[in-house]
């Protein structure tokens, strides 16, 4: 532990009005820089924003009257980013689980998407997507699903921070008639929606193997044009690596590469068979991978060569893929998983400490979205965008560390506050904002219509 | 699921006395036979013994004045066997994380061990890991620790089973002086304690590299005459099979066959580095293995070939191991990787399915403790060791298949009930005799000893 603040940091302060809240913690993990622990610090929150971050009798003297919230025995960290997942199909959770992945998409998930996918249904099942990350400490998602204004319409109401992924694929589906309807769906979206604090936006062309190089061309340009990220499934099992090289005579890297769309705006998620060449060439153009461990491993895609990503300077963050590849939306459990796996894959138990896991599952997925500057980390002028972690139980104990007790020890139900610009969408365990039992209503209803 | 009973469970039952009590669940999984749900039943307990296994309706009009306990929201399973850990290292959960093994053990455990193992020590730290895996809805752990009197004492008072290991090395520690003197501490417990219905024994030579052949015939010898099972750490590392060839000329597996000790007694921890002539020589002998996923991920042994140990009909039980390389004792969790894990190893997602994971994370664990006849799965006459788990929360919801969403998306903070011998002790959640309290205080003591 390094009990000493950084000086740019702790004792600093935004100026402007009365800050709103001081959240008091045991332990105040910032991120960046990396590899800090400060001790009893309290962080304040003003306007939203993070005005200052020092310790907790400091915080007592100069803003006597800010409310406070005293966590005794909590871990404060930035909230977690879920930077891939598939809100909507939560209500798939367990649906068809042990399949192999053509038999489980063609028999089961594909046909229920063709009959039942709606904006109500995409509504209601990233409600219940969103009630489950807040209550794990998720504070920000990237998203990527049809109907996309139903997503960002869940989203809003349940104050949770998301990055709403601009689908397109080149087949029709009950949402858009092909990719020229999605591109316009999407942009038009964007600019209904731009103003929302809490949303942002990528473009989302599903797959290599779904887009042509025509509509990859197409995000490219506007990518650049309206300034967000590309986010795909890419690499992610050595299937598609084969049908790339049979329809376009390469790899989809290559193909990427050759479109002009390798650059810090790609996020390629899963990313799990890469040759050294590849790996590389993420690297140089500064792109993002998420990697998606637990669902790589259900879905018998592979083992991603993370430890290798990282040393070649890829922005690794983590997702937790669907509910239905996984079934947890859970980045904790990612970040144990993710921490456990680049051990082994690594023969060395050095591989991804614990602060490193947690730094992915934070800034570098915030990185990823192009909201470094926003949130990720606890940085005075950020938006209070945090997640508290109760280290009491006694599964928790004892506590030599709280970073590693966060990320080998606790769970998710260990979280027990969560908030989104200064706002408690998660207080004492309990959800702010989102009704319970309207949302298992409403769930029990799609089970029931998925299930006949 | 398969929502009839077996003809020879559901409906039969044992003679006897009036019930103590009936216990209703909205599913019931037996585990014996595979792969089967029963939905609404009942498993009703007389003197601690499981005395039938029928639909809820008519267990109420057949045992009418039975006490009843109604979980209508949970899947009712057999009490999880964690087959392999050490329970006192709980207390050093987290010391010393992500660290090369040797730096781990020279310069933090062994220390630590050689200042502080002391009775006492192993009472409290095994208080402390019978309490959590209790909550975890692990009933029976299998134990290998020095000072295992202290370690029974504990589990004796927690109310959990335990399968206490006779530990043997060669060098001396403050528990004993020469592998005669370990023999000795332990066949004295075994003859002091083996009458006690909820405790059982194993020879524990610690591994190949700490035991010498003399001592490995000497407990082939002795675990025939006691009838006990063989517990030991067994192709673990590649640096163990380096050593062993180096001193013996062999690897450790041809090592104990030459010594005779390949047989269905031995319990082999981890095997995680085996030839194909290996995996089969382990299942023509009979012998168990006990996969401990997170564990060979974060010390970076490596993958243990589960897919292919279960095609030779090696039984594979799961194990936490010691908190100070997991950090959870947490069969749920093992389950969870363990299946996911083997999906990945084997490229194919049908492998280990919940099922399967469930049947290694109970019956396989009995059978390789030698219990199988008394413990492992909800069958008439064994005893009633059993864990209910909640799908009610949000994050187990929706609900198409309960094993599945058990193993992928419940976690241990789901348990809500455990029973041993009939005995509820943990109840609502509630440990039902441990003092949380007074054992957090103990923890505390013993954390501030090792942090000096």
């Amino acid at each position: 532990m390094q009990p000493d603040a950084p000086s740019d940091n702790a004792g600093a302060e935004a100026s402007g009005a009365a800050p709103d809240l001081a959240i008091e913690a045991r332990w105040v993990v910032p991120v960046e820089p990396d590899g800090v622990v400060l001790d009893d610090h309290a962080v304040v929150v003003r306007a939203g924003r993070i005005a200052a971050v020092l310790p907790i009798e400091e915080a007592r003297a100069r803003y006597a009257s800010a409310p406070r919230v005293s966590l005794p025995h909590h871990i404060l960290i930035p909230g977690l980013v879920n930077a891939h997942t598939h809100a909507a199909m939560t209500l798939m959770r367990g649906l068809a689980d042990d399949k192999a992945l053509m038999v489980w998409l063609r028999d089961h998930i594909w046909p229920i998407e063709s009959r039942h996918a709606s904006p109500d249904m995409v509504r209601e099942g990233t409600l219940l997507a969103a009630a489950e990350m807040l209550r794990g400490g998720v504070t920000c998602a990237n998203d990527m699903y049809f109907f996309p204004e139903a997503a960002g319409s869940a989203f809003l109401e349940s104050g949770m921070r998301a990055a709403l992924g601009l689908i397109a694929v080149e087949f029709p589906t009950l949402y858009a008639s092909d990719p020229d309807d999605y591109l316009a769906k999407g942009v038009a979206l964007h600019d209904q929606l731009r103003e929302e604090s809490r949303l942002s936006f990528c473009f989302a062309p599903h797959a290599p193997y779904t887009v042509s190089d025509r509509t990859f061309t197409r995000i490219g340009t506007m990518a650049e044009e309206l300034d967000l990220p590309i986010h795909l499934h890419l690499h992610e099992t050595a299937d598609e690596l084969r049908g790339s090289v049979a329809s376009h005579g390469v790899r989809p890297i290559e193909r990427l590469h050759a479109l002009g769309l390798l650059s810090p705006r790609l996020i390629a998620v899963h990313a799990v068979h890469l040759t050294g060449g590849e790996i590389d060439i993420l690297g140089r153009h500064g792109c993002s991978v998420v990697h998606c461990p637990s669902s790589n491993l259900k879905l018998a895609s592979g083992f991603a060569p993370v430890p290798a990503l990282l040393r070649a300077g890829v922005n690794v963050g983590f997702g937790s893929d669907g509910a239905a590849s996984n079934n947890r939306l859970d980045l904790i459990q990612e970040a144990r998983t993710a921490a456990l796996l680049a051990k082994a894959i690594a023969g060395d138990p050095e591989a991804m400490p614990a602060h490193a896991a947690l730094r992915c599952a934070t800034l570098a997925g915030a990185r990823a979205l192009g909201l470094e500057a926003l949130i990720g980390s606890i940085e005075i002028g950020k938006s209070a965008d945090l997640c508290a972690v109760s280290l009491q139980e006694l599964e928790t104990r004892p506590c030599y560390d709280p970073v590693s007790q966060l990320v080998y020890a606790a769970g998710r139900e260990h979280v027990t506050h969560a908030w989104v610009e200064g706002e408690a969408v998660l207080a004492d365990r309990m959800l702010t904002r989102l009704d319970l039992r309207e949302l298992e209503k409403a769930v029990l209803l799609w089970q029931n219509r998925f299930s006949n």
